[in-house]
C-alpha cells in the first residue's frame, strides 16, 4: 500500500563498506535506538550490522488489526537475506550460524513494550554450528536456553517462572548453587525441558503456525522465529501498559515503534569479552570524567540485574586483554561528544577484545550536572552560550532553588508520594493547622500532615516548613497553594494512614506508627519521605546557575531578534521583594494589596465594612491609610529605581469578614446557653450585616474594579497611600516607581471612570506635597470581554497586565477551587484535558491574550504588556506568552524568577 | 468657523412663493419640529412662515461655553430681516408689528428643555401697532402680558408664581373671578406690574445687557428679545434635567437642539379663530376617524391646560365661521396621511377663519391601535404588508399578551412603581412566600408584596398572580424572575411602607393602611397600583394581532432575502409547550430537565446523590428513569412532528440538597434539646455529605457536561428516558423529534466523550426496542472558550445552541445573581453600562456568538444554530442574533413567542 521505504540498513557490508541508510534525525521513522545506531555507523563507530523496520510499518500493522501490510514480509525476508550476505553467514546454518537480536525502539523512550530477544537464529542444528564456531559447548547451550526462555516469555507470553523453576530444579539435581556452575550437559537438558514447557503452555488456537503433527513445537525455522519476534514487538505497541503510559505522557498512539534486527555480539565469550553502560560525563554532578560500569564475561542484562558487582568504567583499560578495547571506548566517548555536542549515554559490548557499540543517546542528567556540562562545553568550545542556555531545562532548575537533601547522605525511604512542590523540609509532625501555628510560634519547624488541605488550613500551611498529604494529586489544594508559596510539599502519600484525632500515622506495609512531634523529612522534588532529620543543603544563585542565568539575561534582554523578554516578580512584602531582587527580578509585576489587610489589620477593615457609624468608618479608613502608606514606603524603598505594579484591592470584601455559618451556629449556642438579649441582638446584627455582603459566586461578584465603583473609599485610600508614600520617598532621595493597576475590568468605562478619580487623588497629593508625580495607570486584563474590547480600553490605559488565572477561570467557566477539587483530576485522567490549564496556559486562552495584545498595541503603541498570573512562572507558558502573544514581561513568584529568566531566554532563542 | 448652513427658511415669501429649504429627512439638522414644518410647507400646506436655526449651531454654542460662533448672530439678523421682508412687516413696528414665536425642537422629543416663547416682538410701542391692526386693545394687552410672563419665566428664570400672584391680586381688585373678565385696562396695568417684577427679580450680574441707567429693564428691542430667547433654548440643552433625560434615554449629548422662529398666528382673535390638537386616526384603538379637540377663541396652551372644556374635532366644521377651515383641516389630514403614509399627530390654529398648521409628526399609539392602523393602511393600499410588519414595535406587543386592566374602567390610582413585568393581576395581599403558597392552595389569587424578593421567595412568586416590591428596579430579582415567568410585577413602589411582621402596608402621603387579605390590583405594563379589584381583560392571539403575526411569519420564514428566521420556545412542561404552540412557536428550543426533579421527586434525587448504598442508589435511578420517561412521553407527544431540544441535567447537584447552614443550625438546636446520639449522628453524616458537595462558585463548578463526566449515571438515565419515550411514541404512531443537547461544554473532548456514551445508550435502546432512531446530538455554547474553539467542536456536533445568559456571565465575569443585586443598577446609573447586558445582548458577547457561528458553519455546513438564552425574547437582541451573528432560530419563554415572531420578521426586513 505505502510507497514509503520500510527497512533501513545500518553498519557495514561484506566488504567492510558502510551501507547505513538512516541517521539520527530520523527519530520518527527509525525510533530513537535505530536512528542512533544508524548515526554511529555512519560516523564510523563499530556497530554490529543490522536493519531497522520503520515505525510506520508498525502503525500500518496495528491499524490493520495486526495484519501485515502487503509486501512487508517480503521486504523483511530480503533484508534478512541481505544481512546474511553482508555477514557471510546464514541464520540457522548448522555450520556457522548467524545470530541476531530483535529489539524495539520507539521515537520516545517507553516502558511497557516488548523489549528484546537475543540469540535469535538458534535451533537444534545451528547450536551445533555455534559450538563449532566458539569451541565452547557450554556457551552455546547456555545461549540456546536463554533464547528459548526469552522468546517464550516475551514473544509468546509463557510464564517466566516456569523456566526459573526448571533451572532451580536442575541446580538441585546437579547439586550446585549458581547458574554458572551448571555444565554444558545440564544446559543441554534444560533446552529440552524448556522446549517441553513451551509445547505445554502455548495455546494452539492462537498459534496454529507452531503446530507440527497436531502438537505445538518450539519453532526451529529462523524466519518464523524472526517474524514472530517482530510481530510481538509490533503487537506490544498497543498493549495496555504501553497505551496507559502514552496517555499519561501525552505521546500520540499513531507514532508506532521501530524494530531493530542486529547481528549478535557476545560479552560473555570469556575473559577478553565484557559488557557495560556508560556516560561520557558524570550525569550526577556534570564532572568531565567517564562514568559507568562494566562486567567482564557477561551479557548486558547481568549489568542491569546487579547479580555481580560491576567495576567502574575508568578501570576498563587496565583489565588484561581489554586494554585496546578500553582505549577505543575512550576514543568513542570523545567522538560521540564531538559529534552529538552533548553528554551521551551508551551501551557497549566487547567480544573477544573487540569493541561494539549497541546504543547511544543524549544522556539524562541532574539539574546541577546540566548546568556544569553546558558551561564546560562552552569553555571547551563545543557549543555556544546560546546553545548552553537552550539546553538547560527550566523546569528542572526549580530543584536548585529550594533547600535539598544532602546528596551525600544515604536515605532510608519511609514512603513515596507525588512531587507536588519542590524543595526539602524537616520538621515535627503536626496534624492540624492550629497546631502548626502554635508549634511554629514556639520556634519548632513543623511539617503539616493532613488527609488533604482546604482553605481553612492556610495559616497552618504558611507556618509549616513542609506539607504532606495522603490524598490529592499535583493539582490538589495543598499542591497548588504550596507551589504558590514555595513551600515543599509531597502529596498523595497513600501509605500514610492518618488518624488526625489520635494524632498518629500508621505507615502501610510497615509496623511503623508516627506520632505528633516525631521528626520527618520530605523532598517535594522527588516525593520521598524519610523518618528523622535528613541534613539539608540550601539553595543559592551562585556558581554555574549564576553563570547560565547571566548568559540567559544577555540573550533575553538583547534588542536583537525582536522585543526583549523581561521578568518581573509577584511580591506583596519587602522580604519577597528583596528575595526576588536577589533572584534577578527586574521589577515588581504584581503587588497584591489585599494581603496587607490581614493580621492585626483585619479588625480595622471589618470595622470599615460593617460599621454604620460614619465617624467610626472614617476613622478606620484613616488608620488603614496610615498603615498602607507605611507598607508602600517600605516596598517602594526596596524597589527604588524599579517599576512596581500595585493592584488595587481585588477580592470581595466578605473575604475579610467572619464566616456567617460559624457565626450563626455560635449565636444558636449562645442562645441555648441563655446569653443575654443585648449580646444576642448585637451578634444577630453582625450576622445580618455579614450576610448582606455574601454572594452566590464570589469569583464573579462585587470585587476588583467593581469595588472602586461601589465602594470607592477603599481603593482611593490605597491610591492616596501609594501617592503619599511616593511623594515622601522622592523627598528622601529615593526613586520610587509605582504603577497603579485596576483589576477585573470588563468594560472600558469601568477603567475610564476609575482612572478619573485615581488621577484626582494623585493631583491632590501633588498639590498638597508640592511634588510632581508620574504614576502610570494600567488595566489588569483577566476577563474575556476585556480582551475582546482591548483596543477600546487601551486608549485609556498605560499598560495591560494579563491575569491569566482569572482569564482561564472565566474562559473555561471553571472555578479553580471547585474544578481542581472536583473534576480536573478526572479530566486529566480521561484525557479530556491534556494538561491542567491553571499550570500551563491553554491555547484558546492564549488566543484571547494574543488578540488583546494585538488590539492594544494597534490602538496605543506606547503601551507595555505583561502577564502576572501563575502561568508567568511556567516555562512552557512563558515561551508562548513571549513568542505567540507578544508580551513584554512575565511576572511570577520569587522562587520562579530564575526559572522564568531561563525560559524567557529560551523563548528569545526560539524566535531566531 | 463652520461652513455649514446655519439657518433654513420655511413657508412662503412676499409673493406667496414657497421658499422652504429643509425637509422631513433633516431631523438631525432641523430637529423634529423644524423638519416637519419644512415638509408641510414644501407640500403646500399652510404653515406660518419662519426659519430654523440648526442643531449644529446649538452644539457649537454649547461646546464654546455658551458663546456664539463667529458670524452666527449676523446670519440670524439676516434671517430676521428676510422674514420681515417676506411678511412685509417689522418686529417692533409701532404701526404694524410682526410677532414671532420661538420654539425649541430637538431631533428627539425631549422634556426638560426650554419650550416656547410666544408673541415675541411686542414692546410699549408695537403693542399700539397690534391694537391698530386688530382693533382689539384687550387682545393686544393680553398678548403683551403673556409675552412678558413667558419671557421672564422661560428665558430669564423669574419665578412664574410672582406673575400668577399679580394676576390673582388684580382679579381681587377688579372684583372678577376669571382671567377672561379682566379688562384691557387691567391688563395694561398688569403689563406695567410685570415689567416691575422683571426688574426686581433679574440679576444684573448675569444680564448686564438688560441694564439701562444702572437698572434692569424688560428689553424693548425685539432683536435683543430674539437673541435672549434663542440663547435660552440653546442653554437649556445642557441644563440638568435635559442631561439626565438624555442619559436615561441613551440620547447623545452632541445632537443639540434646533430653534424655530415663526410668525405668530392667533387662535384667540374671536369667534372665527380657534386652536386644537388632533390625530389623523384614533391613537387609542386605531379606528379610522379624526381624533382630537379644539377650542374656539383660544391659544394652544389653553387646550393643553384644560381650563375650558374642549370640543371634539369632528364638530369643527359645524361651528359657524369655521366651516371652511374645518373642511380644509380634513383635507390636510388626508394629505398628511398620504404623504407620511402613517397616522399623524398635529397642532393647528385657525386665525380669523384661516387654517394654519403649527406642527405634525408621526403619532404615538397604543399597541392595539398600532396593529389596527397598520392593517387598515394595508387594506387602504397606503402601505405594504412588509411596512405594516415593520411598523409595530415588538416591545409594545408584550402589553397585549398578558391580561390587562379593562380600559373602560376609571382607575383610582393608589401608588405607582416601575413597570417591571407586563400584565395585570388582582389578588389578596400576602407578605411572605409561605403565605402565598398556602393561600393560593386554598384557591385565592394572591399578590405577593415584599420589600424585595430573593431566591427563597421563588415558590411564593410561582404561586402568586402578581408581585409588588417597594424596593429594587427593573433589574431586581423580582423583576427578572417575574419577567421570566410571565408574571405581572410592579417594582420600586416607594410609597409602600411595608411592615411584613405586622402584615400591613402604610401608603405614604395617605392615611391608607392595607392589611393581609385586602384585595389590590397591579398593572405591570404601567406600574399602576389600585386598591380593590379592577376588572381584567385577558389576552388572545386573535384579530389584528393574529393578522400581523401571520404576515410576520410569511416574511421571516420566506427563503427570499437569505436564511429564514425561526422562533422556538423554552418550555419544560406540556402546559408551557401547549401555550407556546398556540402562540406560534415552531419547536422547543430548550427543554430544561432539572425542573423535572423538583416536587415529589426531590427525595428520590437526594437519595441518589447522598446514599452510599449502591442498591438504594440504583433503585432511585430506576425510579427517576421511570418518571423521566413519562415526562418525555408527555412532552414529545405534545410536540409530535416538531423538534424538541432537550438539555441534559445542568445545575450543580447540591441545588437539589438541603441548605447545609440551616441543617447545621438545626443540628445544634437538636443537640441542645438533648436529642439522642443516633439521630444526631445521622444528621451529622447527612451534613457531611451535603458539605462534600458544596462549592465556592457553583456557577463555575461541577455542573453541565462536567456532571456527565463525573457522575455519568444521571445524564445517561436521561438519555435512556428520552430514547425510550421516543421509541414508545413511534410505535404509538406519533412523530417525536427529540434533539439532545450537552450543556456547558468548554473543551471539544467533553462533547466527544459524552456523545460517545449517549450514542451507546441510543444504540442499546434501538436494539432493545427494535426501532431505528435518529436523534441529533448538539452542544450548548455558553462559555467563551467554547466559542473560540467552535470549529473544533462543530466537527462532532449536529447543532449549536447559544446559552447567552451564561456566556454573558463568563465573558463579563458577572454572576448574574450577585451583579444585579450589587452593582449593575449602579453601573446603569453611572452609565458604565448603557443597558443591562442580561436584557439586551452586549456587542462584545455577540461577537463571540458571531465568531462561533462562523467557525461552526465553516467546519460543519450542515449544522444549525440557535439562541436559547433570555435574550432570545428581546426584540433588539433578536435582530442582532439573526442579522449580525447569523443564527437560524431564537428560543424564548412562551409569552415572548409572538414578540419574537414579529422581531424576527423585522430582522429579515432590515436585511433587505
Amino acid at each position: 500500500m505505502s510507497a514509503q521505504q520500510r527497512i533501513y540498513r545500518f553498519g557495514t557490508d561484506d566488504h567492510g563498506r558502510d551501507v547505513t541508510e538512516g541517521s539520527s534525525s530520523m527519530n520518527y521513522i527509525l525510533g530513537g535506538k535505530g536512528a542512533n545506531l544508524a548515526e554511529m555507523a555512519r560516523i564510523g563507530l563499530p556497530v554490529p550490522p543490522g536493519f531497522t523496520i520503520t515505525c510506520q510499518t508498525c502503525v500500518e500493522y496495528s491499524t490493520a488489526g495486526n495484519t501485515w501490510p502487503e509486501g512487508a514480509l517480503d521486504e523483511i525476508a530480503e533484508a534478512e537475506a541481505d544481512l546474511e550476505r553482508r555477514m557471510g553467514k546464514r541464520l540457522g546454518d548448522p555450520a556457522d550460524p548467524l545470530l541476531v537480536s530483535v529489539r524495539s525502539g520507539a521515537p520516545f523512550s517507553m516502558p511497557g513494550m516488548m523489549d528484546t530477544v537475543l540469540n535469535l537464529g538458534l535451533n537444534d542444528a545451528s547450536v551445533q554450528g555455534l559450538i563449532a564456531q566458539t569451541e565452547n559447548p557450554r556457551f552455546a547451550w547456555d545461549s540456546y536456553r536463554r533464547f528459548i526462555q526469552m522468546f517464550s516469555d516475551v514473544v509468546l507470553g509463557v510464564d517466566a517462572e516456569l523456566f526459573e523453576n526448571a533451572i532451580t530444579q536442575k541446580k538441585l539435581i546437579a547439586g550446585v548453587r549458581s547458574d554458572a556452575e551448571l555444565s554444558a550437559e545440564d544446559l543441554e537438558e534444560l533446552v529440552a525441558e524448556f522446549k517441553q514447557i513451551f509445547s505445554e503452555h502455548v495455546d494452539a488456537t492462537d498459534h496454529p503456525e507452531l503446530l507440527v503433527d497436531g502438537e505445538i513445537v518450539f519453532p526451529a525455522d529462523p524466519a518464523l522465529q524472526l517474524r514472530l519476534a517482530i510481530q510481538a514487538v509490533f503487537g506490544s505497541w498497543m498493549n495496555e501498559r504501553a497505551i496507559l503510559y502514552r496517555k499519561q505522557n501525552g505521546i500520540p498512539d499513531d507514532l508506532g515503534t521501530a524494530v531493530n534486527v542486529q547481528v549478535m555480539v557476545f560479552g560473555n565469550k570469556g575473559a577478553t569479552s565484557a559488557t557495560g553502560v556508560a556516560f561520557t560525563r558524570n550525569p550526577a554532578n556534570g564532572a568531565r570524567e567517564f562514568y559507568g560500569d562494566f562486567l567482564v564475561n557477561a551479557q548486558g542484562e547481568d549489568v542491569v540485574a546487579g547479580i555481580r558487582n560491576t567495576e567502574p568504567i575508568s578501570d576498563l583499560k587496565t583489565v588484561e586483554g581489554l586494554e585496546k578495547a578500553g582505549a577505543e571506548l575512550e576514543r568513542v566517548f570523545t567522538v560521540l561528544e564531538n559529534h552529538y555536542r552533548d553528554m551521551c549515554d551508551i551501551e557497549f559490548t566487547i567480544e573477544q577484545g573487540r569493541l561494539w557499540m549497541l546504543q547511544t543517546r543524549v544522556g539524562k542528567r541532574t539539574a546541577t550536572a546540566a548546568l556544569k556540562i553546558a558551561i564546560d562545553m562552552v569553555d571547551e568550545g563545543l557549543i555556544t552560550r546560546e546553545e548552553a542556555v537552550g539546553r538547560v531545562d527550566p523546569a528542572q532548575l526549580d530543584q536548585l532553588l529550594h533547600p535539598q537533601f544532602d546528596a551525600s547522605v544515604e536515605l532510608d525511604i519511609l514512603a513515596r508520594g507525588l512531587n507536588a512542590s519542590p524543595g526539602a523540609a524537616v520538621g515535627e509532625i503536626v496534624f492540624s493547622s492550629d497546631d502548626a501555628v502554635a508549634r511554629a510560634a514556639e520556634g519548632h519547624p513543623v511539617v503539616l500532615v493532613r488527609w488533604e488541605t482546604n482553605p481553612d488550613d492556610l495559616k497552618g500551611m504558611v507556618a509549616a516548613e513542609g506539607i504532606l498529604t495522603s490524598h490529592g494529586g499535583k493539582t490538589s489544594h495543598a499542591a497548588v497553594i504550596a507551589r504558590g508559596m514555595g513551600t515543599p510539599c509531597v502529596c498523595g502519600v497513600e501509605a500514610f494512614q492518618i488518624d488526625a484525632a489520635k494524632k498518629e500515622v500508621r505507615v502501610s506495609g510497615t509496623e511503623i506508627v508516627l506520632h505528633e512531634g516525631d521528626i520527618i523529612s520530605i523532598d517535594g522534588a522527588t516525593g520521598i519521605v524519610v523518618a528523622g532529620a535528613v541534613p539539608l543543603v540550601s539553595a543559592e544563585l551562585t556558581g554555574d546557575l549564576e553563570t547560565i542565568l547571566a548568559w540567559a539575561d544577555e540573550i533575553r534582554l538583547s534588542e536583537d531578534g525582536g522585543r526583549p523578554c523581561h521578568v518581573r516578580v509577584n511580591a506583596d512584602n519587602p522580604a519577597d521583594a528583596k528575595l526576588a531582587l536577589d533572584f534577578g527580578a527586574e521589577a515588581i509585576g504584581l503587588c497584591r494589596t489585599e494581603h496587607m489587610f490581614l493580621g492585626d489589620r483585619k479588625n480595622i477593615i471589618q470595622t470599615y465594612i460593617l460599621s454604620d457609624d460614619d465617624a467610626e468608618r472614617a476613622e478606620a479608613l484613616q488608620e488603614l491609610l496610615r498603615v498602607q502608606t507605611e507598607d508602600f514606603v517600605q516596598m517602594l524603598k526596596t524597589m527604588s529605581g524599579r517599576p512596581m505594579v500595585i493592584r488595587l484591592i481585588d477580592p470581595p470584601l466578605h473575604e475579610f469578614l467572619d464566616d456567617p455559618r460559624a457565626l450563626e451556629i455560635s449565636i444558636a449556642k449562645r442562645e441555648s446557653d441563655g446569653a443575654d438579649e443585648a449580646e444576642l441582638a448585637a451578634l444577630r446584627d453582625r450576622l445580618r450585616r455579614i450576610d448582606a455582603m455574601s454572594e452566590s459566586n464570589p469569583m464573579l461578584g462585587l470585587r476588583g474594579v467593581r469595588l472602586s465603583v461601589v465602594y470607592p473609599d477603599l481603593p482611593l485610600m490605597q491610591v492616596r497611600a501609594i501617592t503619599t508614600a511616593t511623594a515622601q520617598l522622592i523627598k528622601d532621595g529615593y526613586d520610587p516607581r509605582p504603577e497603579i493597576m485596576v483589576p477585573l475590568v470588563a468594560i472600558t468605562e469601568e477603567h475610564v471612570q476609575t482612572r478619573e478619580v485615581i488621577e484626582q487623588v494623585i493631583a491632590e497629593v501633588e498639590r498638597d506635597r508640592g511634588v510632581k508625580l508620574d504614576i502610570p495607570v494600567g488595566t489588569m486584563l483577566e476577563l474575556p470581554r476585556a480582551c475582546l474590547v482591548a483596543d477600546d480600553i487601551a486608549r485609556h490605559a498605560d499598560f495591560f497586565c494579563f491575569g491569566t488565572n482569572d482569564l482561564t477561570q472565566t474562559a473555561f467557566g471553571f472555578s479553580r477551587d471547585d474544578a481542581e477539587a472536583k473534576f480536573i483530576p478526572i479530566y486529566l485522567h480521561r484525557k479530556i484535558l491534556k494538561g491542567n490549564p491553571f499550570e500551563t496556559i491553554d491555547d484558546a486562552v492564549l488566543e484571547l491574550v494574543r488578540m488583546a495584545v494585538e488590539k492594544g498595541r494597534d490602538a496605543n503603541p506606547t503601551m507595555h504588556f505583561g502577564v502576572c498570573g501563575e502561568h508567568g512562572g511556567d516555562p512552557k507558558s512563558i515561551v508562548k506568552f513571549f513568542n505567540v502573544a507578544g508580551v513584554d514581561y512575565v511576572s511570577c513568584s520569587p522562587y520562579r524568577v530564575p526559572v522564568a529568566r531561563l525560559a524567557a531566554a529560551q523563548a528569545k532563542l526560539k524566535r531566531a
